[in-house]
This record gives C-alpha cells, structure tokens and sequence, in this order.
C-alpha cells in the first residue's frame, strides 16, 4: 500500500496557482451558465477529472419520487476506456455502497485503495463492474453534493488519481500508475460538488415553473374549449402541426423557404401561439359557438304559437264573418224570401279559409327546410321572400308581420347557419385573443405570440381577417399555424353540421386556397410532401392526385 | 506615485492556499444560491472587497429599458465609512466615467491613483464623491461583469487596496495605506464579476417567468369573468382580501389563530388559490351565469303567445258556439214562435269569455311579477298553484297545460331566479374549478392550491357544498378565502338583481353567517378589527354596533 501525501505540494510560481483559481472559478462559472442537467453533470465530472488528474468518474442523484429512496447512476466517464457505453440505472441507497455511504452519511471517502478497504467499514467496493470491463479501481474519493440546505442531492465519485495525466490506466498499470487523492483535492471537490448541486436545484426550480406555465396553458386552452364539445383538442393538434411543419421548413435548402430556420426557442414561441390562437373564444357566447342551425330553438317554438295564433285568428274571422252575416241574414230572412248572398258564399269563405290554412302549413315546412344550415337553393328561398310579406291579425287587432325581420335575416343565412352579425362576433375570438395575449408580460424569447396569433386568420391576398393584411405583413409562423387552422378544422369534423373530412379532401381544398393566393403554396407543398398530417396519425388511403 | 507590484506573493502554506481557494467557490456557490438582486450584489461587493483587502466599492448595472441605455449605480460599501447612507441613481453611459468606459470597452481598468490619471485618457475620476464625503480614492479596480454571451450587463468597482485591512482609510492616509490592486487581485475579480453577472441573468430569468405565469394566470381570470360582466374583478378582490386577512391573522398571538403563521409562500399559495376560486365558472354557460330573471326571455315570449292562443281559442269557440247556435235558431225559428233559450243565454256566454279573457289577463300579471326574481309572497304564490292547472285548447283540439311544468317550476322558486338544477349547475363549478386545478402540475409550494380552492363553499357546520365537510376538514386558508369571497359578493353588487350593499350591512350578514357557525368567527372578527376591507378602498361611515 503506498503512502498518502497528506500535504500537496505549493504551487511554484504565480502563472501556475492563478491559472488555477481562474480554472476553478471558470467551473463555477460553467456550472452557474448551464442549464441542461445532463450537459451539467458531464461538466462538473470533466472539469473534476481534470483538476484532478482522474482517470475515471461518476455521478449519482438521488431519487426520491417514491418512498424508496435510490441512488441513479446518472453519468459515467472512463478516459482509459473511451468506448465504453454506458446506460442510466438506479442502485438502492443503502451504505454497502461507497457512494450510498456518502449520501447516507454527509461525509467524503478517500480512499488510497479500493481493493483494501478496512474490513469494518460497512462500504465495500462492487467489483463486478471493473470485471465487467477488466478495470483496476484504485484510488477513490467520494464527495457529497450538497444543496443550499446542507442536504445531500447527489454523489461526485473519482476513480484513479494518475500520476501522469497522460498515461491510459489498465487493470495491469493501476497500482503503479496512481496516487491516492490529496487532502487539498478533497476540500476543492467537496466545494465544487456542492455548487454543482445548488445549479442542479436551481435548473430544477426553473423547469418546474416552466413546466407549471406550461401546464397551466394547456390545462386552460382544454377548458375553454370544452365550452365547445365539438372542437376539443383542437388547439393541442394545430400546434403539434404547426411545429412539426416548421420543423419541416428548417429542412429546406431552396426555394421560398430557405430563409427561414427556427431556433429551439422560436418553435416554443410558435408551439404557444398556436396553441393559444383561439384562446379568445372564451369571449364568444356558448349559445352562438354550439348554435345548431339558423334559428334557436325557443325562437322556433316562438315562431310555431305566432303561426298557431294566426291560423286561429283566421278561423275566428270566418266564423265571426258568417255568425254576422247569419244574424244579418236571420233578420232579412224575415222581412223577404229573396235569394240570400251570404248563404251562397258560405262554402266559398271555407274553401279559403282553408286555403290560408293550408298556405300557413306550407310557410311552416319551408321555414323547417330554411332553418337548416345548409346551402339555400333558388326555391326556398323565393318561398321565404313570400313569407317574409305575410302577415297576422294580433290580438290587440293590429296586423302585425308572420316573421319578425331578424327571424327573416337569420333564415335567409345563404351559407352555414350564422348571420353575419353572428359569425363576426366567432371572428371577433381573434381580437379577444390578441387582446388577451398582448396583456401578458412574455418574456423576450415568446414576444411575438401576440402578433402571431393575430394573424392566423389573415389570408396572403388580403381577405383575410380581422385585419385584411397581405402576404409581407402576415409572419410566417402565422401562415404556418392558418394551414394547421385549416388542415384540423376539414379533418377533425368539429363542426356541429359537417363531420370530418378524409386528408385527401382536406390537402385538396387547402391546394384551391393555395391556387388562389390565400395560404402559402410552398408550405402546403411540405406539409403534403413530407405527411406533416401523419403526427395526428392521419394517413391518406386513396390514390391522390396532387398537382 | 507607488510602485505597482507585477507579480503578487505566492502563498506561503497549504492551509492559506486551500483556505483562499475554497473561499473563492464559496463565493461562487452563494452566488448560484442567492436569488434576490440586492443581496446579490452586496454578496458580490462584500466578498470581492473582502478578498483584495479592498476599503471601498460599487457595483452598476447597464439599463437598457430605454433607447438611452444607462448605468444605475445600484450598491455602495465603504468600509471606512460605515454610516455613510446611499441611494440608488442613474448616471449616463459614457466613457467619461471609469465605469462608463469599462462597461462600454468591456476592459478593466486597473488604476493605481485614480487621482494621477494619464490626461490622454478619456476617463477621469469625479472627485466630487469624494469631496462629499471627505474620502480620498486611491488605487481602483474596475471588471466588467460579463454575462455567457460576452456582454458586458454591469460593473464592478473596487477602491483602496489597503495594505492592513484593519486599518480605517482617511482622506489624509489613504496614500500611505492603500497600494495598487495586485495583477491576479484582477484576474479573480474578471472571474467572479462574471459569475455573478451569470447569477443575476439567471435570477432575471426566473422572474421573468414567474412573472409570466402570474400574468397569464391574472390576465385568464380576468377574460373568464368577463364572460359575466356582473364579476369583473371579483376574483382578484377575494385575493387581495384573503392575503390581507392572512398577513393579519400572522400577528396574532393568542386565541385559536395563533397557531397559523403564513409563509411568503404559503401567502403566495393562498393568493394563487383565492385567483383561480371561480376559474370553473368557465364550464357554466352564460346564459345562467347572467340569467336576470326565472324565465328565459325567450321562454317568456312563448308563453306571451300562448296566452294569447289560449284567449283568440276562447273567442273563436264563443264564436262558433253563438254562429252554430244561432243556425239551429234560424230553423227554429221558421217553425214555431217560442222563446228561444239560445237568444236569452247569448249575453251570458259573452260575459263568460269576457271573464275567462280577463282572468287571462290577471293570471299574465301573476306571472310577470312570479317572473322577478324576489321572495315568492304567500298570494303570488297561491294565484301561481291556480295558473299552473289552467289549459287551453291547441289547434289539434287537445287540451293542454297553460304553462309547462318546466315552466311552473322555473317560477315557483321562491328565493333569487335559479331553479336548483341551474343552482347546482352554478354550484358546479367548484367541483370545475378542482377538475381543472388538480391537472395542473403546481410547484411543491403551491401544491394546496387544488385543496384550498375546492374548499371554499363549505361551512363550518357542514352544510356548504360540494362535499358538505365540517370545520375540521376545511383548511384555514379556505376558511380566510370564503370571508374574502363572501364579502366581496355582498358589496360589489356583482349579482344582476341586487346592487352592492355597504360595508357595514355586509359586515353584519357576516356576523350572522358566524353566528351560525357557517363562517370562521375569530376569522371575521379580526377582519373588521383590523379592518382588513379597506383593501378595497371600502370605509365604514355609519356608527356600527357589532356584538
């Protein structure tokens, strides 16, 4: 067994200790800088082999999402052995193991030699794994790593402290070609371990609340749009479209999308616009999202009494124009024989009595027809210009028109089933969404999400809405997230009168509206060549013919 | 002018090397673990200064909030003049100042005598800080503090070396007892300057995006209770009210709420969970969110037309009844000469309809003030059982109910304008709010939100919904959060029939509630006591008698 150095040597002169502490603060610097954990713990590993001179190293967390706490064997380095694969797995925390024994009991190991650790000591080395890759562990130091509360999160583990940085350690050379670790070693390692551990809790805390934010987005786009059963899930879809086709965009080399290359941030950016774009919905009323058809439902029922009183209405002016005639006649009757008019037009005041009945039944099935939202042929519709003059006497003897004129103007929709009115207040959600987004203090990296999702109506020809701009004002995330719009509205049959389209139709109308200048052509080329469709597990079953 | 020392001492011992060496990642881990700026930046100073022996410093940061980016002289130490006060100001960015011209170069500046400044420099120490405060500045250190890009965000600023650093610095020593900063004092300050330049932008980050998320958070309360224009604000009173309680119920010291003391963070908990108490309101439709009376408008047109189907059906059967009549009549009349009974009862069937229209006509204003939604009267009442028997004759010649049962039963209610089917729809939505909490991966602070927000209807007595737990299951912070939320429902006059009542009324119907052990009374005492309902700028101006 070779003799412990317990005091290193000083340093010999000024270049070698500053260069040092630079080296060292750097690290700390590094640590502080980084923010992806498994780039962290390679760092705090590396740069500790290399003050170190070790030849070999790893780095555990400890695992405490269950009540069996374990120690995860998160990273490993072996410079002796650069091939070596390595795969994340968990050990239980007990302290038969040298690093369980450090987390368990807040305390370093140095050890000169693994192989001759004192008996009682109730740590032992696993030799397995050096047999397993025909490896000599000689000199170990074990370093807790601790958070700001003292509390151990995780191990630093060192193997083999060379003599010379420049030797590859074997099985057959480890004796000779190691040193046990230096006190001074120990005391840097034990600092830098536990600054490591204060940038991993740090990280930690950043990733829950970006995951919170996150969570929160989702949760309450999921909720908003269970106001409208029909279009649930719809945002999710737009944006898993929307990134994958951007994701597509950063693949191409030429054309009009060479330009264009998102950044990690960038596609965060647009995955939150679109999954934000119809966040202002909420500000439109139930009763007009889910709207079935062009009447609501009690207006119909107010409808079908108004034409019931009319028909009564007519009933009563016949009877009463034949009771006063009867009296009338009842009185001539007396006084002469002669022929009575009255009596000959009874049966002419019935049949037209029951003409305006039947005229009335009539009205009722063109207005059932009308009330539907489909396309309205040239019939109906000259049927409901005639109705649109008819007229009832109310009780109070006023005439007063069968249809009001707003009931008139909601069945005369010629499309769908809103009025214009209606179908402006959906169109206004873009507004509602924008003025919802531009109040919340984004950072820098998500700024653009109001301006984006302001634009996902907009068409590049300038009939688009709400703010009629053309194709250089509309950000190209927009145009993006308007063929993700599109695409999900014709396939995900979310509309209360049409059920889904099959993708070919669906990639056919988007190709019309790229033909007519409205959605971006080279876009909708990617989005079809490279299947983006095929992320909502959409395929297209029948032979297409695209142009 | 002294000589400036090249090259600084080696360290003689193991000890004092290790010893500085662990210092400096010591300051590098504080540096990772502080979040507050302030302190930050005092750590950064203290610790610098305490390093390089240093009397004196300050540290600025760039502002780049506007287009004319300046350096805002955030922190000032001065060992030797410890009572020396300091307020944060702005100065421009200019290489005129020492920090100017290190901020702007991104160099250091290592000055020996700040007060023999080469003249072709174009920098120049002010001396009127000096002149203020009788101090002498001698030698300088000047880093920039860089951040991971290699953007210089701030300064850091290091003044009189002092050779004993037990020794106060005067104007008149300051010569004698300071020396120039030492070439590796300024590599180590280039280090750490960095480092915390790294920690700050880091904090900057985490605020940036908790103060999104309470962004987000406040700005989607806000767009869902504008869904119901009557509860604008409501949400973000209640937590105004509830984090003011909570603060109050901290400085009590005996009693049954000394037990409870809030942290920041279960203050911020509490906050979060009295914003999101009604978010579940989003799953109730607006049409009974805004309901202003028992029936439905529309519903009330309906019957307004059946009323009068109901009344021209009762003419035309007059009608009819006197033309058929009068028919046999005529016949009659042409055989034999006798009175005829029909002609004598004529008057009477006429009186008759005239009575049955005007009981129409009374039971009509039955139910329009049955409709308001007022404390059903005992006769209103009576006259509503009577109408609710009454039928007419539809044009398929069946008899049928005045008024549905649906309707009858909207208008029997006898408190407010909800039937309980629509009370429990309303009621609902605390069970929406806790579905759409509890999916929403909350940081371990705030991981009660769920919890104390599904808890806020319920009473101490247990008669609260929806679970109807009784005191001990209701967590304080809910308790807090139903006196704020009460409160606030009773004077914001945010229901559509009643306007907000004053402070003191509501104060009482409180006392009531806590009365009959509903709410936490040692809650609401010391919510009047410390008259907590000043938050919302409310003020009490009649004399009030409280039990």
């Amino acid at each position: 067994m070779k003799i412990i150095f317990e005091k290193p040597e000083l340093f010999h002169n000024f270049d070698e200790q500053a260069e040092l502490i630079e080296k060292l603060l750097d690290i700390g610097t590094a640590l502080s800088g980084t923010q992806e954990l498994s780039t962290l713990l390679n760092l705090i590993l590396t740069k500790s082999r290399e003050i170190t001179w070790s030849d070999a190293g790893s780095v555990y967390l400890i695992d405490h999402s269950d009540n069996n706490p374990k120690l995860l064997f998160k990273v490993a380095q072996n410079a002796s052995l650069p091939n070596l694969s390595f795969k994340e797995f968990a050990i239980p925390l007990t302290p038969r193991s040298l690093a369980g024994y450090v987390a368990l009991k807040s305390v370093s190991l140095n050890i000169p030699d693994a192989y001759n650790l004192p008996e009682h000591e109730p740590y032992q080395l696993d030799r397995s794994f050096d047999e397993n890759i025909s490896y000599r562990t000689c000199s170990v130091l074990v370093v807790p790593m601790k958070n700001r509360k003292g509390e151990v999160i995780g191990v630093l583990q060192l193997i083999n402290r060379k003599i010379n940085p420049d030797v590859a350690i074997t099985a057959e050379n480890a004796v000779e070609m190691t040193q046990p670790f230096s006190i001074w070693e120990e005391r840097i390692l034990r600092s830098l371990a536990s600054q490591a551990a204060i940038s991993i809790e740090r990280n930690h805390l950043q990733e829950s609340i970006e995951h919170l934010f996150e969570g929160f987005v989702r949760t309450s786009v999921q909720v908003i749009e269970a106001r409208d059963p029909c279009t649930f899930g719809h945002s999710e879809r737009v944006a898993e479209l929307a990134v994958r086709l951007s994701q597509e965009v950063n693949t191409v080399n030429s054309g009009s999308l060479a330009p264009f290359c998102f950044s990690e941030r960038q596609l965060q950016e647009l995955r939150y616009a679109a999954l934000l774009h119809d966040f202002g919905k909420v500000g439109v009323p139930e009763a007009i999202l889910t709207k079935p058809k062009k009447l609501y439902s009690l207006q119909l029922d107010v409808i079908r009494h108004r034409f019931a009183l009319a028909q009564r209405t007519l009933e009563l002016e016949c009877t009463q124009t034949k009771y006063e005639h009867l009296l009338q006649h009842s009185a001539q009757k007396l006084s002469s024989e002669t022929e009575c008019q009255f009596c000959k037009s009874l049966p002419e005041l019935d049949t037209k009595l029951s003409e305006s009945i039947a005229k009335l039944s009539q009205y009722w099935a063109v207005l059932l027809e009308a009330n539907e939202p489909r396309v309205l042929a040239e019939d109906p519709l000259n049927h409901l210009r005639e109705l649109a003059q008819m007229t009832y006497r109310d009780l109070d003897g006023q005439i007063k028109p069968l249809l009001t004129s707003e009931e008139i103007h909601q069945l005369l929709v010629e499309r769908g089933n809103l009025t214009p009115e209606e179908r402006e207040k959906i169109e206004s959600h873009v507004s509602y969404t924008y003025e919802f987004l531009k109040q919340i203090p984004w950072t820098n990296d998500l700024k653009n999400i109001p301006t984006i999702a302001y634009r996902h109506h907009e068409k590049l020809d300038g009939t688009g809405y709400p703010l009629g701009l053309k194709f250089p004002e509309i950000p190209i995330q927009a145009q993006i997230i308007t063929i993700a719009d599109i695409y999900d509205a014709l396939t995900a049959g979310d509309r209360p009168y049409k059920s889904g389209l099959p993708t070919v139709t669906a990639l056919k109308i988007l190709q019309q509206e790229a033909a007519n200048n409205k959605i971006n052509a080279d876009c909708l080329e990617l989005f079809k060549q490279r299947k983006v469709y095929e992320v909502l597990g959409h395929t297209i079953d029948v032979v297409m013919e695209l142009a």
